[in-house]
């Protein structure tokens, strides 16, 4: 808890916790958690983006590798535990490990990812990608709001911005045993059932659309009611179909959380509604088929209303299951340290996404008060986050 | 029609009409009025405002006076008829009376009101107040874009901006016999019904609410539905309330024109909305019957789904009713004129209402293409033209 209090305060703004990829603020925390790190009795290493790397050994050279851990990187205004809460609480599990002078049969990895809220760039996984071999060159002539590349900040930072070098995986698929990754739940679920931590099943899959609603802009005063075609009526009726498919559907998240009215104007007739409609599921199958629901009723409103509605969809992220003989330890491990177990799948997108190219994966999630994140109001106990430590420290073992 | 195309020449703006109050376009227009009513027998005056005032004198002294006309003012980027085609139609009725050499045992005015869209000071009427002795004299220091006052603006275009003068009605109730307007109906109800004219019973009162939804924003991904508290699922459901009790209610026209969502995002669920409620109908207990069940249905929106809904009032608009025995007489004419009477509600606002404070009021509208107004696509046909000189003819002699 101290040690992200003291990360909180690395930040590239005064009042408030921001902290972006290649930033001051972001060496000053890669600083701090690598002497945390060496002080744990690992050995420290930083990759050509900026990734932090510690490595703690196994007990006998040629063993494999597990990885653990999250990123530093931060969102505007953020709080202080979505990233560093889960390299914290692998950093803890290890150093318990050296001060028993204990090594296990295979080495552990602390990773500290350079950039996964993407907040400079736009990018996410920027570190991540580069770490399973996985990063787009492409991104490294992306620029900042100052025209600052990538390129150059991975360079102004220490780096070394060569395509072929960021190309190249750190391990091959055979040397690992896979990625696990703690981090707050970002959500209220776990609030809601009164349980310190729970396992993901899986990240779920998302769909996006951009839904636009054309009908006939009009004076409000003059127009009966049944000779109009009100956008905002049809798109009205739309919000509610994407609510009620969604309660119907078991695991299934589905939000309008745009939505914009032309003219906008109070005694004008809504011409046009443009909405965002986001679709999650840790099932594919069962996403598709809500979204292909929804695409009827659209049609349907449309029809009935007289209104031209248009769906446009955008690049799909497939659902990524954790891997479930790692979840089942992770099970076991809640469970004898005397919590139940509760599974669930992670509405946000994770490091252990990208790292799931290169190997298996399995996630615990902390409790979080109210479930708010990227909010300096983000919030975890003291007792939890020993719980987790407890529970990831139990994993190891039974992983050993 | 050759007139409003040459009227519509006259304009602020060089690819569009636009001609406020006190504008140079303004003062052509008026120049362009006056010689048109001076050539059909009138004598022209204009008050200290900018009305443009014509008489045609009675058949004996002493007698009533009948007033007819509209305004000569424009929205930015408007039609030609919204207003010039109420002033033509009066016009042309008094030049044909005047080619007949024919007097009425009441004289008539024919009014060109100087402001009546509001579009320089968003102060609609500053035109027919001033005739009725209800101008409000505050409305002397409002300033437009160039920070131009009212006084100002009127003593530039060679005015009096004396509140006790502008303050003086021209006329005593027992003075006048009443008002009469002819106007685009800036809706589609004629001509779906296939009618060239129609008789207006009453222009509608109005009532306006701002309506504000305060739910939870939170992330789109990690938020289970039942656990939501979605502003904009409530904003919807209010949205479609609003149209079904209009929908339930006849001659009751509801409108939700404004609405915005916070913070907006399309992965965060929306957390406050705001929208505007526009309510009208021409008899004033069944608009606020209306309001009511509105009120109710949104208070048990928010109980249901937990989101705190807030309502405000703005100034109301009572309906103005039009004068029986000048309806009937209407409504006379256009039969004997041999078309159909149809009797319909005015949605929107006109000079009518400010004469009502004064004097017995009646409207006549003209069918206009797709009820489409304040937009340069405002058309109506010769035929109804015609048609609608017909009918204010026929009342006139009805009248006398």
């Amino acid at each position: 808890m101290e040690r992200c209090a003291i990360l909180g305060s690395y930040s590239e703004e005064p009042h408030r916790l921001t902290r972006p990829f290649g930033s001051q603020a972001m060496r000053l925390a890669n600083e701090a958690v690598a002497a945390w790190m060496q002080a744990a009795g690992m050995i420290v290493q930083r990759d050509a983006i900026g990734n932090l790397i510690g490595r703690y050994e196994a007990r006998s050279a040629g063993a494999k590798t597990l990885l653990l851990g999250s990123h530093l990187d931060s969102v505007r205004d953020a709080g202080k535990y979505d990233g560093p809460l889960g390299v914290m609480i692998a950093l803890a599990c290890v150093e318990r490990l050296h001060q028993r002078q204990e090594r296990l049969p295979f080495a552990i990895e602390v990773l500290g990812f350079a950039d996964e809220e993407g907040l400079r760039y736009h990018t996410a996984y920027l570190g991540s990608t580069v770490m399973t071999g996985t990063f787009d060159p492409d991104a490294l002539s992306l620029t900042d709001t100052n025209g600052v590349s990538v390129a150059e900040a991975i360079r102004a930072s220490g780096g070394d911005p060569d395509p072929r070098i960021l190309q190249t995986p750190r391990w091959q698929r055979d040397d690992l045993l896979g990625y696990c990754e703690v981090h707050i739940e970002q959500g209220p679920v776990l609030e809601a059932r009164n349980l310190p931590v729970g396992v993901v099943s899986a990240i779920a899959g998302q769909s996006r659309f951009n839904i636009y609603f054309t009908g006939e802009a009009n004076h409000a005063g003059t127009v009966p009611m049944p000779l109009r075609h009100d956008a905002l009526c049809a798109a009205a009726e739309f919000v509610l179909a994407v609510e009620a498919v969604a309660r119907s559907l078991a695991g299934l998240v589905a939000t309008v959380g745009q939505l914009t009215v032309q003219p906008g104007v109070a005694n004008v007739i809504p011409g046009q509604v443009t909405l965002s409609l986001d679709v999650r599921h840790q099932h594919d199958p069962l996403r598709e088929q809500a979204c292909h629901q929804l695409e009827e009723q659209l049609e349907k409103i449309g029809r009935v209303r007289g209104i031209s509605c248009n769906w446009q969809e955008l690049p799909v992220h497939p659902a990524v299951p954790c891997a479930s003989h790692l979840t089942e330890l992770m099970a076991q491990a809640i469970k004898e340290t005397g919590y139940p177990v509760h599974t669930l799948p992670s509405g946000a997108g994770h490091d252990a996404v990208v790292l799931a190219r290169l190997t298996d994966i399995a996630m615990l999630f902390v409790r979080c008060q109210g479930g708010i994140s990227h909010n300096p109001a983000e919030a975890v106990t003291t007792e939890d986050v020993a719980i987790a430590i407890q529970v990831l420290e139990r994993f190891l073992q039974l992983l050993a």
